[in-house]
Order: structure tokens, then sequence, then C-alpha cells
């Protein structure tokens, strides 16, 4: 048995172990058992009760964990809960709550129920808040936290792990510790690491490294992704552009950033959109939602489609030969050489768009592209005359067909890599190229190509 | 201007003046240099030198910096180095170099090379090495590190800080110190914050927490990256079924695991290989072996489809009623009516493939689906019915085709859907179909449809 159905299991006996301790309101063991769990697994278990065993369960928590809770939940669970506590416990929880957190759940509040919790927080968090909600989503801004430790650059260790220690409670992290000039502009970056290796009475400006790594708060977030990724930090700071220390964003959140573009690239290839995602992805999807945000974000895609294959129908509609009883076996290979161009064009398409995220190519990706489309043509070629003859004992035939899937073959690699490089040339996100939107393109210079070739060979032949 | 542009400016402006420094010999200047980068920025710039060069930098390099770079490395730029280096130099950095990342250099390694190395490491290193080599490269074990710090549970918390302090060096992170007993189980956890904010003399047992997240050796390094994710780790403990303390792995070997999988997924959905994936994502590809990579990578797949394709040939070759006169505009309408059920059905199973890799979906999903296809396909049958109307006055025609569109759109979001699904249930990866997969069987289905619909409505009419 895996390791997977073990822990399961295990959370399985722990919610119905829950339920009987809230049923018979035996708080004190209730309270012991939760202490005894991960956060995220007691999380896990509350999206699994219903509401008023949700509410006595949060009530249970110790006020840390309860702020956790809250951390993890999404806007309803968040309102859900938040407005049947009393006012008090509210205030406490939310004042332990990470700010970066509380931001994005305002961010999707109602206003005026955004308003009542902004005047539940201190003053201090108030503001902190409203500076995080004024950043984009997709800004480095967006997802950082002011949960961060910085001491001035004329402090000595002694001194600067004090410091850091009394702030250790409302920091993310305690592993970087940022230096900032007397205009909190950010000068340095030094690990817990390091400072507890040191001297008590060394100053801070000697032992701190000066090379940091950091982000502007109104750069892309993918540009935090890609430098936490490159150079392994665990907490990249975030300066505004006076160089002024911002915020943190810490490596976890980066991991979730990474973890919806990963997603959110296939669901672009794949012709579909972020909206989509979101329902497929809910951990208790609602089934008649999840209906209701796929028809919207594919229709879309599907309309163009439709309009590009009704292209291919009036370029069919002009070919002659193609009805001419003689050759009537020509239609029979419509599906076939299209096709192929299509799908070619999709494995390029693909290729060039991943490779285009990480590094700049120019059109001789579309010309490696095509020397692999001829390539991988000769031998699809060979394969389609060799199956034909079987069939079909008229050469002129075999030929026009076998023609035809090598050029598709070749202008579909071709085409596949030089939508993306060329859409990236014209700043425009590559991403947005997607495997139906290639085939729909594909089909119709296949429909031309097979028109061309059997308008040029067969009246040659005819 | 924006901070990409400036940061390549500056990696383009650091590069250039290397190169003077190394072509006028001078050392000294160099190396003080070279201390004010970052070491990633180094690696950078090295893969831009010559092999000369290249070695001249390296030799330069303080020994801990020259090990980090090695870690970096990839194979081949790890054997031209140390092939270069004189023997006792070699030794100390190889001393200093993580031993995860230089048994991952190893294990690609010739028998002979790998050897040599092997003999100049102290005898613990190379045990460790020895372990690390033996586990699978997709398994936990096979991303796993030896340099974690491990305490006794009865140390005080001050003798723990100690033995952190001294084995700091050595330790791919200090943040976690793991507790183990006397039979080397791990049995708790502490985490760096709380060791620093508790009193000298309190035993570890007592602070540590007994509520560990870990993996076993043997597991799917997928498994590690859902753990650490899941519950915000900066390094999960790796034991082995006994719970023995065997390594652990950190969260930038998480991320690099999450960006290779990443792409892995898009490129099997585009219908190519991890083969292809690494030649192209190379960081100074060589077009020869990019195309060889690529031919071999996509022809499986073609040929599949090539076959799929013929089929398609041979039941469209069945439809007689395509080749009555009266109703050729049919074949103009082939390309659309089966390139919008592979459309569509490229959307449901990329869809279907992602919700599967994150949580168990059963077949009421492939319903859902087949809604969606439904409410679709009504509006696309609309829009096709308008458009054809303007061109054919043929009211059985516009039916036929118009019918045959709705049901392959139901059929195709039905089967990209059933596919993965069913894969799954077998307990077969359902990410191995493929974008091109998907759309040559529906290219298959939509032919079958267009026959049946047309063979059924068009006898009744005429």
């Amino acid at each position: 048995m895996d390791c997977m159905d073990r822990k399961e299991d295990a959370s399985k006996d722990l919610l119905s172990e829950v339920k009987i301790l809230i049923e018979n309101n035996k708080i004190l063991d209730l309270r012991e058992l939760l202490e005894e769990y991960h956060i995220i697994d007691i999380f896990d278990i509350m999206e699994h009760l219903d509401e008023d065993m949700k509410i006595k369960l949060f009530e249970v928590l110790p006020i840390d964990m309860a702020a956790s809770i809250l951390e993890e939940s999404d806007v309803e669970f968040f309102s859900a809960i938040i407005s049947k506590i009393d006012i008090d416990h509210k205030r406490n929880i939310l004042e332990l709550m990470s700010l970066d957190d509380m931001a994005d759940i305002l961010s999707q509040l109602e206003e005026d129920e955004r308003e009542e919790i902004m005047e539940l927080l201190s003053q201090e968090d108030a503001d902190d808040v409203k500076e995080l909600l004024f950043y984009e989503e997709e800004s480095s801004g967006g997802i950082m936290t002011t949960g961060y430790i910085a001491i001035n650059k004329h402090v000595t260790a002694k001194e600067a792990i004090e410091h850091m220690r009394e702030n250790a409670e409302d920091a993310e992290t305690i592993y970087y510790i940022y230096v900032v000039d007397n205009e909190d502009r950010l000068v340095g970056v030094l690990s817990l690491r390091e400072l507890i290796t040191s001297r008590d009475a060394t100053i801070v400006e000697d032992l701190m490294s000066e090379n940091i790594i950091s982000v502007y708060v109104d750069e892309d977030r993918e540009e935090a992704v890609r430098l936490v990724s490159k150079y392994n930090l665990i907490a990249i700071p975030v300066i505004d552009r006076q160089q002024k220390l911002k915020g943190i964003i810490t490596v976890d959140d980066i991991i979730d950033v990474m973890e919806e573009e990963a997603t959110e690239d296939m669901y672009k290839f794949a012709g579909t959109s972020e909206h989509e995602r979101e329902a497929v992805e809910k951990v208790n999807p609602n089934p008649k939602e999840q209906i209701i945000s796929s028809v919207r974000a594919r229709i879309p895609w599907l309309i163009i489609t439709l309009i590009g294959g009704l292209l291919s129908t009036l370029i069919l509609s002009n070919l002659d030969f193609i009805m001419n009883p003689t050759y009537d076996v020509l239609v029979f290979f419509i599906p076939v050489v299209i096709g192929m161009g299509g799908n070619i064009g999709t494995q390029s398409s693909a290729l060039t768009v991943m490779a285009l995220s990480n590094k700049d190519l120019d059109f001789n990706s579309v010309v490696r592209e095509g020397i692999v489309g001829f390539i991988i043509g000769i031998l699809c070629s060979i394969i389609i005359i060799l199956v034909a003859f079987i069939f079909i004992k008229d050469i002129s035939i075999i030929l026009v067909v076998s023609i035809s899937l090598f050029i598709n073959m070749i202008v579909g690699s071709m085409i596949g890599a030089f939508m993306p490089v060329l859409l990236k040339k014209l700043d425009v996100d590559p991403s947005i190229i997607s495997a139906p939107l290639i085939s729909t393109v594909l089909d119709i210079t296949g429909v031309i190509v097979y028109f061309i070739t059997i308008t040029l060979l067969l009246s040659k032949i005819v």
C-alpha cells in the first residue's frame, strides 16, 4: 500500500474523531487533539465540515492557529467564519494574520465588508494592508509581505540578534535579515546563518553582503520567481525605484506562483483560460459553476477555430479537380494530409513557446524546425507511398498525396515555430498560441498546399 | 528600459572585463572583481568563455567558490574542468562540494572517470556518494543530500546550537535541525527559529515538534514536491522504511524539480519527450544535436498519428454518398466538422490530465464535459447553419453538416475527458495523452460520425 493512501486514511480518521468530539462538546479533548496536527491538515478537515461544526472547531483553536487557518482560506471560507465570531476574538486573530494573505483576501471582499475588517486592524497594519492592496496581483508587490526583519547598517551583530528575537513573531522569515541605511534604502543582506556564526561586536555593515538580488515592487512576479529559482533564495527583497525596502517575497509564495503559472501554460496551450483553471482546480467544485466557466472560457477559441475551419471549406469548394471522378480518391486523403501538418506544427509551436519563456530565439529556430519537418516528412511520405500502393495503383495520385504530405509537414513545423517567434518580436506574449489555433491555421495552409499541389501536378499529368 | 535588460547588460560588461583581465594576466584584480559577484553570475560568464580562459578563471577562484561552480555545472563542464587542474587542488575542491550535486554529476560519468574521482574523496564522503548513487533519479533518494544537521533528542538547546555552529559549513540548510533517537530514527524536528528563541537549558526533546512531515527514500520525488509545497517547508527529511534519517531535500532542489516537471507536462502534451526537452533547453545548444533529438523524439507520435490518419482515409473511401454529385459539397465540410471535434477534445483532455494530477476524478467528469460539448456544440451549429445558408440553399446538406458538427463536439469533449480518466483507472500515467494523439483519434471518430450521419439522414431524404 502506498504512502498517499496511508496519509489520506489518517486524515479520514481525524475527521471522524473531530466530528465525534464536537458532537459531544468535548472542547478540551478536541483542542488537545488538534494541537498534535499540522495547521494544513486541520484546514483540510475544516473544508469537510458543515458550517456549524466549522465555526465550533474554529472557536476551539488557539488564536495563533486560528490566524494561520484564515491565512490558508479563500474568500468564501474567510467570510463565513469571520462573520460568526465575536469582535474581540476577531480583532486578536486578525492581529496575528500575515498581512499579504490578509490583503489577498480583502481584495476579493465587497467594499463594505473590507472596510469593516480594516477598522479592526491596528493603524500600522491597516496602513500596510492598504499599501499591499494597491499593487497589481501579477506584480511583485502583489505577492510580497511586509513581515520582514530590517536593521540599520550601523548596529552590531549582538544588537541585530536581539532585534531579530524581538521581532521574530511578526516575521515571515527570520533567515534573512535586511540591512538598510538611515533613509531606509536597502544596502545589504545578512543570512541568519552568517549572523549566528559571527562575533557579537562586529558591525553589521562589515558582515553583510552588498551583492543583493532584489526585485522592484512594480516588476512582474515572474521576475521574482526567476531570481529565487536561479539564485536558490529563501526570500527575495522587494524595493521601490528609490531603492527603499518595501517588502519581501518568501519561497513558499514563489512555489505557489510557480504552480499557478505551470498549469496556466498548459491551460493556455489547450485553448482555454485562467477562469476555467480556477473552477476546475477548486477543492469542492460546484458542477454547474464548472460547466458555465468551461463554456465561457472555451467559446472564444472555438468560434475562432470554427471560422478558420469554414475558410478551409471555402478553399476546398474551389478545388475542381477533387470532384473529377478519376481523382475522387484524393478526397479520402484530406484528413491525413492536413492532420499531419497540424500534428508536427503543434509539437513545434509548444516547443518554441516554452523555449521562448527561458531565452530569446531568432528566426534560425524556424529554419531548424523546417529541417526537422523535412526529415520526418520524407519518412512519413515513404510510409504513405508504401501503404497507398497496396490500395491504389494510380501513380499520379500517390505522387500528389505523398508530395502534399511532405510539403505540409515542412510548412507545419515552420509555421509552428514561426508564429511564437514573430509574436515575441512584436512584444506579444507567445503563450497566446494554443493547440486548437495551430491546428486550425494548419488546416487552412494544409488545404491550400493540397490545392496547389493537385492543381500543378494533375494539370501537368492530365 | 526594463530591469531584465539592465541585468543582461551588466553581465555582458562583466564578461568583457573578465576577458581583458585574463588576457593581461591580472590575477589579483580578477579575483577581487569576482568576489563581488554571485556565484551564479560567474557561472553564467564561464559558459561564454573558451576552454583555456575557463580553466584560467576557475584556477583564480577561492576553493569554496570553485566548489560552488562545479555544483552548478553539467557533466561536460565538470569533466572539462576537472581533468585540467592539479590533484591537490582538485581534492580540496571536491571536499567542499555538496554531495547530492556531486552524485548527480558522477552518475553521468564513465565508469573509470567516476572511480578516479571517488578515490579523491574522504572515506565518509565516498560512502555517502555511493549511497546517493544507488537511488533512482526520480525517487526522493535521488534528489536528497546528506548535508543536514541532526542531534540526539537528549541534548540541551545550548548544546544543539553549538553543534549546529560547528557543522554549519557542511550543511545545506541550518534552518531545520533534525532530532533522532539513539538508533538514528527521526523522532522530531526543530526550526532554528524555535531553537534560537528558547532557553539554553531546555532539553531538545521538549522543544521539538513530533509532527514530522517526511518522505521515504524510495518514494517518487513528486511526493516530496507535493509535501514541501503543501506545508510550506524549506526542507523535508528523507527516511527509510525503518524511520532512519537518510537525508534531506531542500526547497531549491524542489524548485528545480518543479521546473523540470512543469515543462515536461507541456512537452508530453505536445507529443514529444524528455529527450527533446533537454536538447532544446540547453544553454549552448548544438543545432545538429537538437535536430537529431527532435526527430527521434517526435517520430513515434507522428507515425502513430499517420497510421490513425490513414484509418480516416479508409473509412472515407467507403463513404459512397460523398461521391454522389448532388452532395459533393459535403466534402468541403470535412476539415471543419472533424477539426472542431479535435479542438474541443484537446481542451477537454488537457484539462482532465491536469486535474488528475492533483486529485482523483471519476467518470462524472466525462458527463460534465459532455454537457459542455452540448452547450458549445449548439452554439457552433447555429453559427454554421447561418453561414452555410448564405452559400448553400440545400436544407438537407445544411442539416447533415450542422448535426454532424454538433454530435462531433459532444463526442470530442467526452472522449477527450474519458481517455485520461480511463488510463488513470488502469493505473497508466494519463499524461501520455498528447494533443496530436487526441486530434488523430478525433479525426477518426469525426469521420465515422460524419459517415453515419450522412448515411442515416441522406438515405432517409433521398
